[in-house]
């Protein structure tokens, strides 16, 4: 049994603002974001990303329209302070991003973070000290003087050196440290020593982070301790407001939102909830969230499914099929009545108009995805699902996604005869939903050396007419993408071996995501040898996705005449 | 770039309640829980459960401590009225479980539903209908007055036949659709009307569920519509208030919280959050956020890993890694500061007062759970790490929560000799930790066949000595269990081929729990055959864990003895 709780733990005193005015506000524009990916978020993986890693995951956030990215602690290890380097000397930043970076707050960690920056045109420095009263007495045995100090000194300390290195536009940054923690007398006080010293105005404003570094109490209290903060901090005109939560509780959406009511201006976080322990607040349900009641987030999810695998394959973390906006089954109905409703709220939906389809609270094609009705084999028998019978009967175990999309194809099927399908029905009907593609058609490919790439050269028929053509690539499924042609790309791969007892050693599924289009299609492809099981399942999906789009082949067209 | 947002969607309009009094207050005990992970979770799976799967969770739930649990929607499915069979008739339910089951407002649906509950002790039927105005308009085309007409009905057919079975203690609960996108007068309106044709009053109450059934606005509105429903209802002390939030917005938790704080009594949702799309409300973390605060929450989560890996093979989802509470690295610090900070934590913690330790807002040992600090071989090198090392060099693929537990074994060589290590170091603390244990050491098995079971004839040796002892069990690994005759169980089991190379064909691991003592063990057999590597890997863990613990070998002893 769970031990007693009311000895062991404490309420979190509840704070004394009885003319609290956030619950009756809304908020009727975006924050400044700031994404943490590459600092809060890397230094929690298990596999922290490797340079290439984390230049790509930059590009990613600067696609995705990030105007201040926190980038590194240059002064904690030579790797980070190495990319930022490489960010500057690379040129990696454009005009309208500034970075960040990360220091505690000690004389010699603040100088080698600001050699970290030389030559950038613009650049975050944010320094933090730990005030939170568990920090004083059990990590660093510091009253309150003795903390505020510190602050004020580290405050100093970022003053004299961007004195010293006028090339820059510098743009300071405070965090007391664990803010939601503190109480909020000693947080203003820090915090109004900090910004005299730097004379925080509306001209030259700075940023207050007030972190939730542990997320210790209900959303609400985060709320008040903001508003409280908001209404009480001297110079608030100089201050950009910036929150900071983590989820602990499970509450770090609505803490930011009920946060961003309360005054706060400014939201730190990462992509789907990534960063230390339980992560940080996930800033791409913030931003749809926000857009769902008609507010321009100002960052772009047009095809998040795009995004959301860039950072699984980057921290090789999951994003859950449930997670809001972007899970796997979040677009996925089940029941009969939901796909009833739906499909009548589809019917009556006016293009022009709000939208207002039960069920779904955003239209899954503004994220560049699609609904899904999936019904069931047997309905609620469980053990004869669709997938399960492929898996059972012929060794073949399909990607979850493409559960879903073979599913659809099934239920075409069903509509039209009405009755239940056995194993041997289904396999029928996934042989010609995606072994017997044939516009194109795979009919050969020979592998060649192509200096530190893979060339291949790609034989396929269409319409009668045998097409060769070579390409290049990382691998041999990028090379035969080049081959083909099409303005596809590979959105992901998944090749197994497939049961015993069965010919065909390698199963393999490709989804290909085209441009401009919204959603993604599967190929498969069976063979002895996994390379051409893969090529199969390349040619498999561009043929399922060019069959409802005569449109689509016209470039090859055009490139081979 | 995403549309245009403010010509599509429509902001949630505000909740004219000026005084409310939600925001200053907190809660202070437990709501009532109704799981329904059986219903509302089971068909938002890919593959719903099996109706042995469903008696597991069943059961799962009921040691848990729920006292009322929603198991089926009878009429909808011959399986699920079977089921429901099953568990009146098996004699499944606990004297103090209440059943419930979900009905539409039809007759001929009301009486199936009742007849499924025949011989019942005590049950709750759950009737619904659609008073949106979304619903109203699109999928049924009724007003105000058919629509509160359809309500009236409905009302009288649970009395009707409730009244002509009085053999069983009958609860009604009634669920106006989609309560957190109806009109609040309206919702009163329909919710008054039924409260009244079942006389609703203290000594006989009534459950009214406000179901936000896709998440729509922020958590404090969803509080707003709670708080004017307990302020305005007719017959409010005849009333049991439950709330039934979903998460598409990603803050359901908040959502409930504020909730209850807004005079909600009880709550519907699922364990990690499973159901329709993006999940019902997690009762996990509702219940741990209240345990942290002080407040006993009835359900008890003790050895959470043990509740978390039955889920994940019952609904085949996974727990996210960052889940609170129970995700796999919750409880991991990667960071020296934060290691630091937790370690001098620990160290001045007063075991009989309150808990504060930096970062961590439980203790990991009430939830059956450990504190892990994790370095990093190459600190921020990326591709440098100890899972990486070993699968590149040895062809090793570590279990993610096995890889947590090595890299604390690592630290603590790496403490004494103060260097990095290389591949071949690495691997000798691996054979060293796991494939060269000895206390046991195995030695020998014979197979041979027990009926249905599976039967081992398992031979081990502890200090010199030899003991040969017979298990029987579903496979070998559960009959090798047995046959040790130890306090552990098999919390989860892997199994893959070792790239090619390599001698040993399979590396198995076995993660151990042993009762009474919070945390896993993980071992490891490399081997040709699969089974002996997996009884290797068994005995590996079972040395392990009994090498702190001389205790942990006697129970044998005196079994042998």
């Amino acid at each position: 049994m769970l031990k007693q709780p009311a000895v062991k733990y404490r309420p979190f005193p509840p704070i004394d603002l009885a003319d609290r005015r956030w619950p009756g506000r809304t908020i009727s524009q975006a924050p400044v974001w700031l994404s943490t990916d590459l600092r809060d978020g890397n230094q929690a993986l298990f596999e922290p990303m490797s340079p290439a890693a984390k230049l790509k995951l930059f590009k990613t956030l600067v696609a995705i329209g990030f105007k201040e990215i926190e980038v590194a602690f240059p002064s904690a290890s030579q790797t980070d302070f190495d990319f930022v380097r490489q960010l500057i000397e690379g040129g990696h930043i454009p005009d309208d991003v500034t970075i960040s970076v990360l220091t505690q707050a000690r004389e010699h960690l603040v100088e080698r973070t600001f050699d970290s920056l030389a030559g950038a045109k613009r650049a975050i420095v944010h320094v933090y000290n730990a005030v939170a009263p568990a920090f004083r007495k059990i990590v660093f045995g510091a009253d309150r003087e003795g903390t505020k100090a510190l602050a004020v000194e580290a405050a100093m300390l970022l003053k004299r050196e961007a004195l010293k290195r006028p090339g820059t536009e510098w743009m300071f940054e405070y965090s007391p440290e664990v803010f939601s923690a503190t109480e909020l007398d000693f947080a203003k006080e820090v915090v109004d020593a900090v910004t005299g010293i730097w004379q925080a105005s509306a001209e030259h404003p700075v940023i207050i982070n007030l972190p939730a570094t542990i997320e210790g109490a209900t959303a609400n209290i985060y709320a008040d301790q903001i508003e409280w903060m908001d209404r009480n901090l001297a110079r608030r005109d100089g201050i950009v407001l910036s929150v900071h939560p983590h989820n602990d509780r499970g509450s770090a959406v609505a803490a930011t939102e009920l946060a961003l009511m309360a005054g706060a201006d400014r939201v730190e976080g990462c992509l789907f909830g990534n960063g230390e322990r339980t992560g940080n607040v996930d800033l791409v349900t913030v931003a749809l969230n926000l857009y769902t009641q008609g507010v321009d987030p100002k960052l772009d999810f047009s095809d998040i499914s795009a995004v959301a695998r860039t950072v699984e394959e980057l921290t090789q973390l999951p994003v859950h099929p449930r997670h809001p906006y972007v899970g796997d089954l979040v677009f996925t109905a089940f029941s009969g009545s939901h796909q009833d409703a739906i499909r009548k709220g589809f019917a009556v939906q006016d293009p022009d108009g709000f939208w207002e389809v039960p069920y779904l609270p955003i239209d899954p094609r503004d994220l560049g995805r699609s609904y899904e009705s999936v019904i069931r084999v047997n309905s609620q028998s469980g053990k004869g699902g669709i997938a399960w019978m492929l898996e059972t009967h012929y060794g073949i175990s399909l990607p979850r996604r493409m559960q879903v999309e073979f599913a659809a194809e099934v239920q075409k099927r069903l509509d039209a005869s009405g009755s239940e399908l056995d194993a041997a029905h289904l396999w029928k009907i996934f042989c010609e939903t995606y072994l017997e593609t044939s516009a194109p058609a795979y009919v050969a490919h020979q592998l060649f050396e192509a200096g530190e790439q893979q060339g291949i050269r790609l034989t396929v028929r269409r319409d009668g007419v045998e097409t060769t053509r070579e390409g290049r690539g990382n691998g041999p499924l990028e090379a035969a993408v080049q081959a083909l042609g099409l303005p596809v790309r590979v959105a992901s791969f998944e090749e197994r071996s497939v049961s015993p007892g069965s010919d065909a050693r390698a199963a393999a599924f490709v989804e290909i995501a085209v441009d401009g289009v919204p959603g993604t299609v599967f190929g498969a492809g069976l063979h002895g040898s996994v390379t051409t099981a893969a090529i199969l399942a390349l040619v498999s999906a561009v043929a399922r996705a060019g069959a409802g789009n005569p449109a689509f082949f016209s470039e090859t067209r055009s490139a081979t005449a």
